[in-house]
């Protein structure tokens, strides 16, 4: 092309046709995977949904064979449903939503799952996605695709109707896709959900018409974590300014200082004032400059801030991973941590907690060294090369806790990162982005874990060489008995018995297991030293 | 929140706020990539304008430190100059460009880089990216920065002129970055980016102030890429109605059919008209409904198609590769191969081009088992663990190549993948999505190098054991000699040298290396075999 002709060539894309042509970046890559990301991104919306409507979800999955690697999959959920007036931007546009902008953990985060599943379908199928939505008191029916050119929604409404259900139901027809009981395949997908939330109920229907059902053990909803305004140590100085420009009910940049962000009192406004000394924090924010937001922005840092909120977070809990792994692998020891809230990249909150099984049930499990990865109680399939998580466990001196080859060893380890925002390395949310703070808590929380483990193992070894060395004395009693015998013209009997209990009192835990490491399954929270 | 309050946070967002929000998705993740990923974007969109307007590549990088973690990048290139229209744009609006919706092989395929580093900057610094753009003899120098709620450009003009250059010359400030001459930094990227692209000239200047310069040894640009048609197995039905809708030349479909894809000639579609006597391609394309559109696609199966065209592709060669690799590391054996053209997804054109080094410089190298991977002769530093061509690598049986431990061999591998869309994991384009043909070409390049390394490993064994042989056998010879003598009345130093001519003439070879091994420095393309 001669180069007068480039800049003919000139375009502006939408994100829906960015996703179109980079649909691996969703995660939509072989068929077997593709079929769970999309009961992955409606499944999470569900969640989501139940929950910040106090709804104990109840999940319905099905999974349709219309003919080869074509399916219908129908997910229904009695969360709160959509109204009509959002149902298709809910359904047929990306980047649109109530997810995006707010600082509150959620199993969703970026507002284009749902839409990629629409997109995909239309795709493969030309079929419309349906959605059956009953919002308080009404239940609309309708058609939606995707117009990539705008990222609009086309929404063609089929009906409505007074209702006295409530929850959204989404069913749509997929080729490219396939249904497979494999490691990457829905059932596993499903049964990782219900591990990690056991307050729902999700009832799958392959396509051989088996109907699973992962019950409900927890009868009450987690905590609702809460939404939060944003830490000062979270924020750049282009957000500084943008909700000074957009805020409107604060005259003064002191008292907007404190209503647009947490932890930020009186107190600490007096504070910054000491420290900036020649930055006006009486005027209107709306004329706040550059230069004033970069200097508020660095006093920030000279300040001491308290932690976000612990209860903007919510982890799986202790219980609750000690249940789900005492009921999957019945292992010999257990030891689940939880590390108290931290910031990355400043101040984006988050914790991690991890757990780690070994032996029992482990021992003649198929896959030795299993790594299961969460984010926001969602499990994390793919992309195991590329996540924080993985990286983090896989490099980790697994020898300073006696476990010599991790690959081969009957460990599994369980991490879930939860923050009000996880840094994903693509749209596709498989994997974690390996930021340092982020990899530094996994680690520590892994290593307070692996102690535990360790002094499982070392107690073991320690009985084993106990038990050993008895064994081996023990051969030479009855000749030593009786020698001494002949000696002392004691009887040979009574000499043994007396070798014997003077060994077995020597070495008395020798061939037991040390029963307070055997009870042993939690390590204290907190404070857990570095490397 | 209350359930009736949450559709009142429903928001759309702009792919900026997006991007903004999720810049690790852009491989804005720690302070020494960061710059890399910077540099990288500049200098691929460089490297496209130069080749695309047929200008042998000068490129200019220089970081100044401002600060702590504070630089300020210049990049100037001698392209063809981006016009007054479109400059703000091309900086400063993602998913805008010329290269998005090409079907043509080039480093970026996005609309994104240049963009995302102008947000980077501004949003680090609040300062506007300088664009001086020469193009067609005027000058325009401009400051630009982006409205993220619309993902629009601000641009601020700040002079205009006549000039006899011509060339873009970027120059902006960031924080959070630092330049380190480490495996991940600048330095590296550059030395790697010169390596597959030997017709470039690449000066650096780093904050030191030293000047480096990678000289550029070929003078001549590649062979420049054909943009292709799509060709017929790599449409959607989506697709093929999209084109039908938007058609304009050709009033039948037949007609159009055979202009909007490649290799789809006059026989082609008689042959479609014989698999589909149902569907009428004589009607007018934009009547084609999705029923039509997905025989056709289907019957597009059917039909024994012609591969992509070669030229197309373009791939690094194999005598630049081996010239490279022998600069660098003065291997023992080096061998390179080349694929022929395949698709992927059904349609879309890749090649792979593999080269191993053995030995030699390598044995003293810091690093074994070096994987070097390449996409479009641009050098993948990030982001291995989640890469197609990493994976690839790990996983192949080395055993049988006679190479024991690949992690602690002196051995280095290139990969270079050649596509006119590659299936990057991320907007980072840093890693290659598993896609199984993409893979199993991958897999087949090395496969077929290796076997050459094999060869040479092979005949260095057989050396090493005749010599063995050789020497045990020797001494034997005095004695036997002597023997020998005495027996035949013989001299014993005649008997010698008989028995020495003897066992030098059956162990010929031994000690050597074999010449044909050592002068081989490739395999035949093609036909590689299966595992």
């Amino acid at each position: 092309m001669a180069e007068e002709d480039i800049f003919k060539q000139f375009r502006e894309h939408s994100v829906a046709e960015f996703f179109k042509k980079n649909r691996q970046m969703l995660g939509f890559s072989g068929k077997v995977r593709s079929l769970t990301m999309i009961v992955h991104e409606f499944v999470t919306n569900s969640l989501d949904a139940c929950e910040e409507a106090g709804v104990l979800p109840e999940i319905f999955v099905q999974a349709e064979e219309l003919g080869s690697d074509h399916y219908r999959l129908t997910v229904k959920d009695n969360g709160p449903g959509i109204p009509k007036s959002h149902v298709g931007k809910a359904l047929g546009q990306m980047l649109a939503g109530t997810k995006f902008h707010r600082y509150l953990q959620q199993r969703g985060q970026q507002g284009i799952g749902a839409s990629a599943c629409t997109m995909f379908s239309y795709l493969t199928t030309g079929q419309p996605t349906k959605a059956m939505s009953s919002y308080k008191g009404k239940k609309v029916t309708a058609n939606i695709t995707i117009d990539f050119k705008g990222n609009k929604p086309v929404v063609e409404v089929l009906g409505e109707e007074p209702t006295e259900d409530r929850g959204l139901t989404v069913v749509a027809e997929f080729k490219d896709v396939r249904y497979e009981r494999s490691n990457y395949g829905v059932y596993e997908y499903l049964r990782r959900t219900a591990l990690a939330n056991p307050h729902c109920s999700i009832t799958l229907v392959e396509p051989n018409k088996e109907q699973v059902v992962f019950p409900r053990s927890v009868q009450a909803n987690p905590p609702r974590p809460f939404e939060i305004k944003p830490h000062p140590l979270g924020i750049s100085t282009h957000d500084l300014l943008e909700f000074a420009k957009h805020n409107k009910e604060n005259r003064k940049i002191s008292a907007f200082l404190q209503n647009a962000f947490s932890r930020l009192s009186a107190a600490k406004v007096d504070e910054l004032r000491t420290i900036l000394p020649d930055v006006d924090l009486d005027k209107d924010p709306t004329e706040l400059d550059w230069n004033e937001a970069e200097k508020i922005v660095k006093a920030f840092q000279q300040v001491k801030w308290i932690a976000p909120a612990m209860d903007s977070l919510v982890p799986i809990g202790k219980e609750q991973i000690e249940a789900s792994f005492t009921s999957i692998f019945s292992p010999d020891v257990l030891v689940v941590t939880e590390r108290s809230p931290k910031v990355y990249r400043g101040g984006i909150p988050f914790m991690v907690e991890a757990g780690i099984a070994y032996g029992g049930g482990l021992v003649g499990a198929e896959k030795k060294g299993e790594v299961m990865r969460f984010s926001n109680r969602v499990p994390l399939l793919f992309d195991s090369g590329g996540c924080a998580i993985t990286e983090t466990i896989k490099t980790l001196d697994w020898g300073r806790y006696d476990i010599k080859n991790f690959e081969n060893e009957p460990i599994a380890v369980l991490v879930n990162l939860v923050s009000v925002h996880v840094p994903y390395t693509s749209a596709g949310k498989q994997a974690v982005s390996p930021e340092e703070d982020v990899m530094e808590e996994i680690k520590l929380a892994v290593m307070e874990a692996s102690r535990g483990v360790q002094r499982y193992l070392s107690g073991k070894r320690k009985a084993h060489d106990i038990a050993t060395k008895k064994k081996v004395i023990g051969r030479y009693v009855p000749q030593l008995a009786g020698d001494l015998a002949t000696l002392s013209g004691d009887k040979k009997d009574r000499v043994e018995k007396l070798l014997t209990r003077i060994i077995e009192e020597k070495y008395q835990d020798g061939g037991d297991e040390d029963p307070e490491t055997k009870q042993e399954t939690s390590e204290e929270s907190g404070g857990g030293e570095e490397e």
